[in-house]
């Protein structure tokens, strides 16, 4: 006889919302070490931070219905860090350091509530907009991406009956375990999760996670998403992202404050964690500009994650800054987190094999890769070059150039002025793919 | 918060024994329609059944418990017709005849009980025979078989923990359907499940043959698990076995009845049944032999299953023996049904298309291929080559020649007196994989 559990069946067949983000520490790891900072240096900072969709291609005003959305991003605004999530943060250790979060920042934390959101659509496109102090909407960057990107997959799979999905997922799983077994073959790899913005759903992830932990074992450094790696008792990862230097840039009233920024980050970072959170993000106005004017102790961060420069091309140049600096490149990190594949990882991995340390942050191909695995092609399911990056500060525009003019965002004449103030050299067009 | 249903949870816990074999009708529909026969014909005749496993590398008796197997044995022994199983055998049609079965025959077999075993072990291997009367004996071929491969797969997969077994069976389904998108490219395939006997599982088999209905649609024509085809509405398929000239031969008193007993046999069924389910198996005593000496009205009958020759070759001498006969191929059928894999498939269809109808029986390769399918190796995953034949008949050996030497049973100076009896022209020796 077939059992069917009555209650289990009637729940599934009345709730009103399958929430996607179902906590404020379903989120990045530096965004909360990010907020800290924030918090204590820049307490009274306005910061808009708006969605950007890279490819246009995808009308996701078309593919997203807005009242789903709407809900989605309603109910993160009902979310409150929970008690065991406050006492998790206090008492975990991260990066070999215990208490990394202050006492006044976690009780601030607890009452901490996801501000109001800005939602229209524009040309079959959304415009999603998040203004306030910069402490405050930072932290929606996290929860409105992956709610855009697991609402497009269950709008992409809505139509599927039960045996199309069980396929689909059967072929992402073996699929998935082909890449453990191509990474097993890399005796001292570090890699872990970066994939929670761009996920295809929070289940997902959590499965990649998993078969990562327990595919490749000790090579598995941890997660970025920080619920993930407390209900797993992973290490949570990450440091800080372009954020900083962005905004830090738009408040600059005078070329040296402008010319400063990038440094001034460094030291405001420094100020808080040391050790391996030393990790310089060097491309958000170009790294060969960073490169050229960055102080001597810059050179004396554990590493470097070149974000937006192909990877072997971008880790020789910081490579060779870091001998002209005088210092040792095997014992320092480079950290690549772009776009990555298993190829580019194996390809990066064999080249600098044994001359620096590496580590790899492993997103979007890892937590939203179903290329071939549905019995029938769903263009929908294939992710986006989707990001929510902060477009101005105090009202003035802020602007990220990069290595690659693909990824720059920001008002264009303030774009072309950082152009010219911190020069293009190895500035170059890169397909982006994710 | 995660939820766990209690009474599941205590009920998974505590249970003495998972079932692998529920219903009676859980076995080939050929089996009902032999046993139709033999109850009809040969009511008096002892005939006993007994296990051959081919794969002497493999110690059955050192891979599954002897406790579990009798359980489950005994288990097989408690199950009776239900009154939903003989409703839908006495009004469902089958092959398009309507009351295929007598209800005398239905009233007879719902009282039915399979009939005590003899087990033990020798040389690593188990003894498993069934004595009796015929009509009782022979439903224990298909259950029997299919308890020793699923006892034989569950202690395969024992150690494994959950993520193991999730890899494991998301790869059997994503391999399962390159199988199916391989075979969609056989415009006018005709293709069955005969895997019952060897499946993996019984849930692995649902999933398959669920796969084939929604993969490949009408090419799929139905399974021969009488079963199935009752629960997911197909058609159930099959005709007879070599039990029948086996039996019939060894009850032949002299040579004359010895070299009509292949004929004998025939008519038997022609007395029973019709159409469709006029499907000679020719190689009981090796398919030359039987063509040298067959009757004009043989080549009457609607097709022939080669089960024991390579399926070319075999498929080309009886187009060959028809084509003598006077019959167009055209309007026959050839039946493939040994040891298929996908490209044996795919290549007898090529050889085959628009000179002859074809249909296939897919047997193990659907129901229990999972090479490469664990994250590690397990040899006990790999099929066996295994068979539960009639060893004797009213106490005299029955014996099987085949075309295929490695496929011969029975006693051996009996097989000797057969091979001189019939000869032994194209009999051709060739691996046994499954």
């Amino acid at each position: 006889m077939t059992k069917t559990d009555i209650a289990t069946r009637v729940h599934n067949h009345t709730w009103k919302l399958d929430p996607i983000v179902r906590s404020l520490i379903d989120t990045d790891f530096y965004k909360l070490l990010m907020l800290q900072m924030i918090w204590k240096l820049y307490p009274e900072v306005d910061a808009t931070f708006s969605l950007i969709n890279r490819t246009k291609t995808v009308r996701l005003a078309e593919e997203i219905d807005e009242m789903e959305l709407r809900e989605q991003l309603d109910h993160a605004r009902t979310l409150r860090l929970s008690k065991k999530e406050n006492i998790w943060l206090a008492g975990n250790t991260f990066y070999g350091r215990s208490q990394i979060f202050e006492p006044e920042f976690l009780s601030w934390l607890s009452s901490y509530q996801l501000p109001e959101y800005e939602l229209f659509k524009r040309d079959g496109q959304y415009e999603l907009n998040f203004h306030g102090r910069w402490m405050d909407t930072t932290l929606w960057e996290i929860p409105a991406l992956s709610i855009i990107n697991e609402l497009r997959s269950r709008s992409a799979m809505r139509s599927l009956g039960y045996f199309t999905l069980d396929v689909l997922y059967a072929r992402a799983k073996a699929k998935m375990w082909e890449k453990v077994e191509r990474l097993r073959e890399l005796p001292g790899l570090r890699i872990s999760d970066f994939g929670t913005r761009r996920r295809h759903s929070f289940l997902w992830q959590r499965w990649c996670v998993e078969a990562l932990k327990e595919g490749i074992g000790p090579a598995f450094t941890g997660t970025s998403n920080v619920l993930l790696a407390m209900d797993s008792d992973l290490e949570a990862v990450g440091t800080n992202a372009h954020e900083l230097p962005m905004v830090v840039a738009a408040l600059a009233q005078t070329n040296e404050e402008l010319a400063a920024a990038p440094y001034q980050v460094l030291k405001d970072w420094n100020r808080l964690y040391g050790g391996n959170l030393l990790i310089v993000l060097p491309d958000a106005f170009g790294t060969a500009a960073f490169l050229r004017n960055a102080p001597e102790w810059v050179a004396d961060w554990t590493g470097f994650r070149p974000d937006s420069a192909p990877p072997i091309e971008g880790g020789e140049k910081i490579i060779e800054w870091w001998r002209k600096m005088g210092r040792d490149p095997r014992t320092k990190m480079l950290i690549f987190s772009d776009g990555l594949d298993v190829d580019a990882i194996v390809d990066t991995y064999r080249h600098f094999e044994g001359r620096v340390r590496m580590s790899f942050g492993w997103g979007t191909n890892l937590t939203n890769d179903f290329a071939g695995c549905a019995p029938k092609t769903i263009a929908s399911l294939k992710p986006i070059s989707i990001v929510c990056k902060v477009s101005d500060a105090n009202g003035r525009p802020a602007v990220k150039l990069s290595d690659n003019p693909q990824k720059a965002t920001g008002d264009p004449a303030e774009v072309e002025r950082y152009l010219k103030f911190f020069g293009e050299e190895d500035h170059k067009e890169q397909k982006v793919l994710v």
